[in-house]
């Protein structure tokens, strides 16, 4: 449905301390994933999850965040995510993020993060700035 | 709406390694800490969330988890989770969890678990053996 | 050796994301829970490990740590943190924290740390400044 | 001093889960690391830290592990770690592990772990067996 280039994607192998007493990778580190694919995605567009600018920083402090799980990751496992922008947002953006293993869905998560001003440990929510949106804009499924 | 003898809660300090560089408690530590109060709900019932009877395992792997932000938890901020049973179902339960600093909310989660035979590392899906389901129903705001 | 007073201990339970697929509690988890006692510790003497005066932030970066292992700590396992001052330096402590369930003894830890000025993610080696020295004193096994 | 085809290394970002907010990597996840080139390692000569035979599982339960920090490592850092096998015993192996951002030597890890038969949850050590000793004498800088 969505065009090859609204997806980004990385490959990650799942390691022994993510893993629980069930033999399985612990439902807690799929958030942790899906962290690991945006922050890799912002760095795809030469950005970053914390953008520095003018003695600004603005950052993403998540408002929502979603997983079903349909088959357990096992120690070693070399997962696929592919990440997609769902929804932009005038002030938000929405990532979704399915679990691949091979062929196999594992999983799919959701995630609205806010933009943010930083200062002194409080978040301000703000407009996500121009330069930033016209970078996001190409990868959107949706926008307002 | 829920009667008080439905909710089960529990007390925690946020830790130091559960913040992120933000200055708050990283999101995907609101699930491990959802975890803990589910855990330690099964134990005020005399149960375990691993439950091992006549050579069989069961155990909840999770089918499905979300959390909704609405203030960040920081560094020995004692906050209290609140659970509940929502849904009770023939082979599934549903918890909601809601944190509280003092009085203000911080965050709802709710979290669907699945009754399984674990075995070899495999989990196969089973009805809630009848005597556990006894233990439960009291506190389930729905059942089927 | 040490007289009782020296020592100070709490009491946790090891919790199912903290077990790895080995069935016991990963090892990296043994850090986490040192630094746990050794925070409950400041605040025991009314302080904290992140300590804000006159605008100046002071806080303890970890230098060196060890741990041995003799007996792995399972989930539910209610273990016991025992925390010890083994060295006040001028401008360093070092803890030791052993691990108990029951009687058993199941780890033993140490951690240097060192009094540092925190200032725009930097952090600078400083004094342990007198006020704090004196509350610390008392523990202490061994000054200079 | 130890020639280079005794030094196994990877690469490896920090993660904005592994910061806290003193804005760096919490320290109990260089035990994570130290871990993860362990893990790397044992894929580089086709084993595993879990190897199944003729149904018997050896696994490396760790008996002692160290590490000393020098200087921080912060979000998006790209770090390099090189590990050594410092000394392999007759039930045991001993790795080094050095960790660097570009040439700066950030912390120095060392952690011993001894070959175990797990079975039902229990540990048993054992000695090395041969064909994996094979494999794992020409990266040792020491044996017995």
């Amino acid at each position: 449905m969505s065009r090859p280039e609204h997806v980004f994607s990385i490959r990650r192998m799942v390691s022994f301390a993510e893993t629980d007493m069930a033999g399985v990778m612990h439902f807690s580190n799929y958030f942790r994933l899906m962290e690991e694919v945006e922050h890799a995605f912002w760095r795809s567009i030469n950005e970053s999850v914390v953008r520095i600018e003018h003695d600004q920083t603005i950052s993403w402090p998540r408002v929502s965040t979603h997983c079903d799980f349909s088959s357990p990751a096992r120690f070693e496992d070399e997962i696929r995510l592919e990440l997609r922008v769902a929804r932009l947002g005038q002030k938000s953006i929405t990532f979704e993020v399915d679990f691949y293993r091979d062929l196999e869905q594992l999983a799919r998560g959701r995630m609205t993060a806010v933009c943010c001003h930083m200062q002194h440990g409080r978040f301000d929510t703000t407009e996500i700035p121009g330069a930033l949106r016209a970078k996001l804009e190409p990868y959107a499924l949706a926008d307002d």
